[in-house]
């Protein structure tokens, strides 16, 4: 075990070598980054024996723990998940670069020329689960967009990391860049994540992703800036003047295509004037296995509703469940999307566009929809290509972080001899 | 004086009000937040004898508790800079609206319309020096952008500053605003500063605006994320190829045409081979009163040199004087502005278009100019209206901070019933 002092050196010496890969990231060229991604993806695909040997000691080390199997499913890799990760890198390396791109230009009366150009943010320091593949996505992300990156990843996943950050490496070595730009956190001692916090002189912002204790935790203890990632406690408002197949359509997809991503809905509301459309949608949620939380009114409409708590309200079930209440007008549904929501992403389902405006408008979240699933919560979804995450902040990124997110910006000015009056 | 259990109290009174003013400022028109800022100057212009007798007491009080003159006359307030303060809210006015502005628009082969529209970005805190002018413009900055603001200015103008909030609340009076639009700390307690850092519940970011100390406390103790204002210690560069001509006249003006803004020049460097430029810029700022500082080589060239000290180059002095260094190379001088810049504002002097290109691109500053005085380093001269400051941070807002930097924006999805494969 590492005593807190070892820790506090460790954090320090990789805060500086990222500072010093800092500069060499910001200029270097698209190219060599890109080189640095493909070689790594080809890396991946040639350690896959190497990454399965440590992921099998990570998965063996879980079960005795009694992870449970969503956790140890996010933990799994096999062949395919190893090539997805591979091929992952290839996308990024595919993206355009977002570093040096002019936002905009215009010049002034006297003749300066001002450009808005994008430059890296700094050093990035992501705080993650125990989910392999994010140590590869954050790590090429960041590196794609210039930005040096300290990676620490949950525990329970430190060998799978360790084996794929390996890779990484040899990305970087082999197209020259330096090491510091890609690091791994190689301790589990949580004191770690905790230097992490306060290393304002080395990290520039954090991103915390993971579950609500995790990401609560970085916001009140940080110094260094935070990209929140929070839960997405997402809501599907069916209007009193929605369409039928449409309201079950979204319903169903918004809940069942994947439970366990951050963009699933996790209460369903209901216009009073629309919970004739409930037997059917609770019918078919009741034919996938999802359980229905209501109460009184809402199982009135169907003999498999459980009853509903004051907690699920707030609970993030990653889950085949479903809280569900009927709303007795517009205002009640923004008014329960205000005070339990997430800011992640909420939708309406209505024919009526007056009504859908009012809620895009109203409500204050990273995402609103309307008529359409809230499971396009996703950079790739939305056209931006791979992201860290989906960011439930109002401050610099909202949304998918993806490549662009994860930059800044400089204005460059150029004259010829101006003077201000 | 009050208590800190009592400032806690007002404080959290403060952030209740301002986020229910929050939803109202987020929805309110255009015409309706302009009439609150045209409203506000007429009362600016109709109560100038009673902010006058105001700014008498600070001034007074100031005198007596011995202000520098140069904090005296930020302080001070006289009939044309009332008239500027009520035609500095008209101007804010007269800008575009920043909030519901489609920033981009796309639309996926499914169908799906994504657009990405700016929003208000929160509840805003200012802490700020005793500038009485502050409190207009950063109040009706941040009303614009649909933004409650609480207003926390220097203790030595609290009577000038209430009396322009007087103003500013009878103009949301006037359209109908919530008053927790825009809220002044009255109390001249220093534990109000402490709450404002904490409080995480009610403030969404902070804008410290002053002197390091100040900035460098907020950064160190705030747990709301900051808008970085540090001070603008910034170079001009003179190239081995520079212009003698355009050398001079940056000098001299991004030195003395204003010495006490944030844009000012500090330090001056100069290429080994352009030092013959030197007795002419020396001459020309002596002439000016302007104190040269610099060592046993800059003095070579002329007698007013008087000897420099290792704290000048970290010395923002926001006065008549200006610290000179020959450098042996351009690298010397990128790697001086790396280690003593404020990551501010930035110039290089050269007819060469590579180095110059270099240079932009390598200096890690907000504000980086080629052949132009670093006094353009203000919104307005930019084009962009006016701003609170300029922001020294990478996160958020970079540069001037004016309306489009004090907002957020979200994702607007518009489906026909999308699910999501």
């Amino acid at each position: 075990m590492t005593a807190p002092a070892d820790i506090k050196t460790t954090m320090k010496q990789m805060g500086l070598c990222a500072k010093q890969a800092s500069d060499i990231l910001a200029q270097a060229s698209t190219d060599t980054k890109n080189l640095a991604l493909t070689e790594a993806a080809k890396s991946i695909r040639n350690s896959q024996s190497t990454i399965m040997v440590a992921n099998t000691n990570d998965m063996l080390a879980g079960q005795e723990k009694g992870l449970t199997p969503a956790m140890l499913d996010r933990l799994k890799l096999d062949p395919s998940r190893i090539e997805a990760i591979a091929s992952g890198l290839e996308a990024i390396a595919a993206l355009p670069d977002p570093v040096g791109t002019i936002i905009a230009n215009w010049q002034r009366p006297n003749g300066l020329d001002i450009s808005r150009v994008r430059t890296p943010l700094g050093v990035i320091g992501v705080i993650y689960e125990s989910r392999p593949n994010v140590t590869a996505d954050a790590g090429a992300l960041c590196l794609k967009a210039g930005n040096p990156v300290i990676l620490r990843g949950g525990s329970e996943s430190l060998n799978s990391s360790k084996a794929i950050h390996a890779c990484l490496l040899t990305g970087l070595e082999a197209a020259g860049l330096p090491l510091g730009a890609i690091q791994l956190v190689a301790s589990s001692d949580r004191a770690a994540v905790g230097e992490m916090l306060v290393m304002t002189d080395y990290i520039d912002i954090l991103v915390p992703r993971g579950g609500r204790s995790l990401v609560e935790r970085v916001q009140r203890d940080a110094r260094v800036p935070v990209f929140a990632h929070l839960e997405g406690l997402n809501h599907v408002y069916i209007d009193a003047e929605a369409d039928p197949t449409k309201a079950l359509e979204i319903t169903i997809n918004a809940k069942m295509r994947r439970t366990g991503i951050c963009g699933a809905v996790e209460t369903l509301l209901v216009h009073a004037d629309a919970q004739s459309m409930l037997p059917a949608i609770i019918d078919a949620l009741d034919t996938l296995r999802c359980e229905v939380r209501g109460d009184g009114a809402v199982s009135a409409h169907h003999s498999a509703v459980k009853p509903v708590s004051q907690d699920d309200w707030s609970t993030e079930y990653l889950d085949a469940i479903l809280s569900v209440k009927i709303v007795p007008s517009f205002d009640a549904a923004l008014s329960h999307i205000a005070t339990y929501g997430s800011h992640h992403t909420d939708c309406i389902v209505t024919e009526n566009k007056v009504t859908a405006e009012k809620f895009l408008q109203s409500v204050d979240s990273a995402i609103v929809l309307h008529n359409a699933s809230t499971q396009f919560a996703d950079g790739g979804e939305f056209g931006m290509g791979a992201e860290i995450g989906i960011a439930t902040g109002r401050i610099h990124a909202r949304g998918p972080v993806g490549l662009e997110q994860l930059t800044s910006f400089k204005y460059i000015v150029r004259g010829n001899g101006q003077t201000r009056p």
